[in-house]
């Protein structure tokens, strides 16, 4: 099975992480192709850098051959448009993680990286109907790319709110809200005897799960062909 | 007070509607600047259109010298965004339609033109909230160029199905779900009895009122700066 | 165009002060007829005030000729009662002040007088779906008739309120929820750079606009004609 | 036990049927004091009726020494504004009937008069958290002054109105949304073999217990004083 | 009139002090008949222990000739079960003491016993759209077998939550909830000028009251008859 | 691996349908423990049997060492208490199938056997949130254990229910809402060209993902210890 796992940015180092994070938990005959943008920004933060990322992506995912596809931004950057440009399974990473967080307790805190992305997320949880088991979503107060050259460490700020967020909210699950966090949901998980999810983890998991079930998305709804043929500039 | 009208598809005669119907609704001493896109779809249909608009329609937000900012497709392309690259307000047709209607009424129904639009439409309902007031989504089964390239006639397939929904849900404003649908709004307005809204007329009404007011987008949140410096591919 | 800005409360000074408002944002043609209660209580603080004044205001709804009528109240006292009772639209400041704080921001708090308003606003927010937008109804903790009495200088406790509120909740735009409040909004917007809305400026903008859109209250629904001749008495 | 039935509106014969039902129901020792309005109209049928009828309501709870105070119409018409009058419990017969309903079935459908309470009544369910279990508000379509004239016999509107509803949504209790309905929920609960619920004994026997559990209404949050002694005139 | 209070766990001394507060509050001619768990956990904390005690529940609403059940447990365990079980009315004790305090207050705080109860509540209070008017769900953070071995005292721990939950929230009822709590409830009342609501007492008032209205469960919905017949074993 | 597939009802064929369909999706190296109920209904039908089948099904989730559990009735019978019985993960087959939808199309529809179990469901969608993305519940009107004893051929009345489900609403992916149904899965995705989603197949892809994350039940909140020993009886 070819997995896709399309970063919106364009850092090398974090499609690094990403592709490292996803190829770890694969299972056996499972390939990982990880892609990075060619044009977009290098970090995703907000909606702008969203909505500068989507074009990229959305050529990576009609270009790339895959069994599935996998939007490595916990913003799930374009997922719907996505879905519209491939008949394969697309699978956001966002999405995965709370999906998984909501099979091992009743409510979980997102901790993500900087607070420009909190309503973005808030969005998306709400849309999905995720936000009813939402108990927040926290910002760590560190940019994207600072988390991507490198986490771990006593002082690690996002372990530090991640910790911060499960002293404050007793039985919830820890999700992190970041791609770049991959890194710190195993140690976390130990540490604090909590379930951390990571998202591309996650997102790979469920991706092969609906590859096996045989399943494809719908073509129809919102995910439908237009009316219209396109003519471009 | 200079208005930007942009429209995200790139219809040559859609634009020129668009504009017209700007135009007839402004205040004295307002002037209309009506831009299209060149690069991004003939029209929005779904959220793959949305998705290859947005980065053209930033690009001007950022570039047109405006009082005020209307997005003019009915899906709000990439409202967010737009408001995160201008400190002047920013005014999406859809969501000024449905302001305006529940001002007229305590329901209103959406007639937009193809299926594949209803649940973008839907979805940024309940974003903004507007979706408790709304008694449906409908569409009229008609491609946005179509409705461009003239509507109007006894059997404009258009007004037929607002006639239909005014019919089926009695007390409820009707709100029309296109940019290119702004002729039908005074006429049928007439013929039923009944508010009609076309959105791009409301849209200038409400940036008009928010400049007067002397308001602007706010810097924080979600549409505040993002922390890293963004560096293209 | 002829507006009637309708005080629900029968206060002479705080009725100046809103006709004062109406009258700075008017645009050029627009008259303002500002009325105030007769019989109603001196300010409206909570759900008893509200149903106390309504009667009169509705008389004075049916008996003043105007384009559109404005319910100056931020409780928008009676606004579907006076909707049945006349075809021109009917705006109140209360819904018209959230509307465009909602173009400005994501989110929204409410700074109000008294916190007996607190859950009538709330109710208010609640039904008109601008509710998922709202961060927070806040109270000052000052009698309406103190703010009709002057408001203004450093140690004003409703700025005050403003101030904590837009520190606690960064991102926000700010809703001034109460008619007396009229003169904070141009300075605090300046001084907190944060857009925060006057209730009755706001709906003067959105009154004009809907006239000028030529659109009416919708006569069906729950704004539709009792089935029963009513018999007083 | 003195139970004040508190009819907003004029009708002397409504207010006959009501004061019935009532005393039918009312358990040994409890006696019933009913008014009518006597400046209000002289049916409720949607909102303008209602905040007509609101003062008059008020001046007579205040001055009608009671245990508790019923409002005897569906609308709960200024129920809140009610609860601040006075300290002793206030019910309503709409919430009365809906909160019996969901003892004895997971949904119940409501059947009103005339179709201009349809929104009056949905509004007052959302508020109150009961629209979460309704199923629907119907209308028979039938003045409440018509209903109040005389129900029964094999052609009645409302009772036809109630078997469609009941056949319609299988395994529902089904609500009477008027108080001018009483007479009709012997006969079809033992027709339909379905809880048939009237708001006016329902409300009678909420208020009972509430009395017997010693309780009275909060005075604080909204129900509680407003800040300002209020001058009239 | 009989009604069977069913308590799900079985401690005999907890029974006795909710046989004690039906008797209290029963109406002249009403009779009560406890009854508790023959093989169901000593207390119910949480999901799993309201699970291990359903059965036993359902086979003592079965068997017992009554004219109304009530559930002693504020998880109202097993509700929608015991409904299916019989076709007299079946009224639980946390949903009947929710209802009450909407009735006297426009919001309300439960105060239960142990955290572990804390979803278990919420969760019914979304089911039944309670939650609306719910302010909070508090725990005592006090085992409910501690509870039913002696309340009261000046350092009674549920008595000071209580009172810290009526101090952070102005304006709400108190609703008790543990069945064990039943003796506070006068005493508070008075204390803090507050309706604080057991659960017990309120469930006895709504089951006679559903009883004399003539009213059972519906037959149909979720409480209809199963298609197969059941075969144990 | 070892997955524990418990069948809450008592049923030998259909845990032999079940257990097949758990093998035919599991991935190499996981075994599959089909256990059923010894004391339970022979099938769940709505919430009387839910709450007599749950006591058995915890005794398994105890006794049985696995990986993880799969609550193998769509009505996820007791998943909260079984998520309190054991720190691996616990999956529901309608939880599980809900969430593989949502990442197939924007909603789906559920295909159950009784209507009896309708609300069940409907219960359970709202609690974990995935009621939004819900288009509807519909009932085949077929016993459970009629669909055990064997679907397929032309005239299968399940088939039938599933072809006008997607019939009724476009874009929308299918879920079988009952664990009897898995057989039918393949054929109607192939003859819809739609996802038609089998909620056992769909459990053990999930849970086969949350053991390879590494990831247990959190223990606290609902799913914490209580704080009283229990003693039975």
């Amino acid at each position: 099975m070819r997995l896709h796992v399309a970063n919106p940015n364009s850092d090398a180092g974090m499609t690094r992480t990403i592709a490292a994070a996803a190829e770890a938990i694969a299972a056996p005959g499972t390939s990982i192709i990880a892609t990075r943008s060619r044009t977009g920004p290098a970090s995703i933060e907000g909606y702008h850098d969203g909505a500068l990322a989507v074009s990229d992506l959305l050529a990576r995912v009609a270009d790339t051959s895959a069994d599935a596809h996998i939007v490595a931004c916990f913003d799930d950057t374009g997922l719907d448009a996505a879905r519209c440009a491939t008949s394969v399974p697309v699978v956001g990473i966002g999405e995965a993680a709370c999906l998984i967080a909501t099979q091992l307790a009743e409510r979980y805190v997102v901790v993500t990286s900087a607070a420009v992305s909190i309503p973005v997320i808030e969005a998306n949880l709400r849309r999905s109907g995720l936000a009813t088991r939402c108990a927040g979503v926290h910002a760590a107060g560190v940019p994207v790319l600072d988390i991507a050259q490198g986490a771990g460490g006593p002082d690690d700020p996002v372990a530090a709110a991640v910790r911060r967020a499960a002293a404050e909210i007793p039985g919830a699950a820890i999700v992190l809200g970041c791609a770049g966090m991959a890194d710190l949901a195993g140690a976390l998980t130990k540490e604090l005897d909590r379930p951390v999810v990571d998202g591309v983890a996650a997102a790979v998991t469920i991706a092969e799960g609906v590859v096996r079930l045989g399943l494809r998305t719908v073509k129809g709804g919102g995910y439908g062909a237009r009316s219209s043929r396109q003519t471009l500039g």
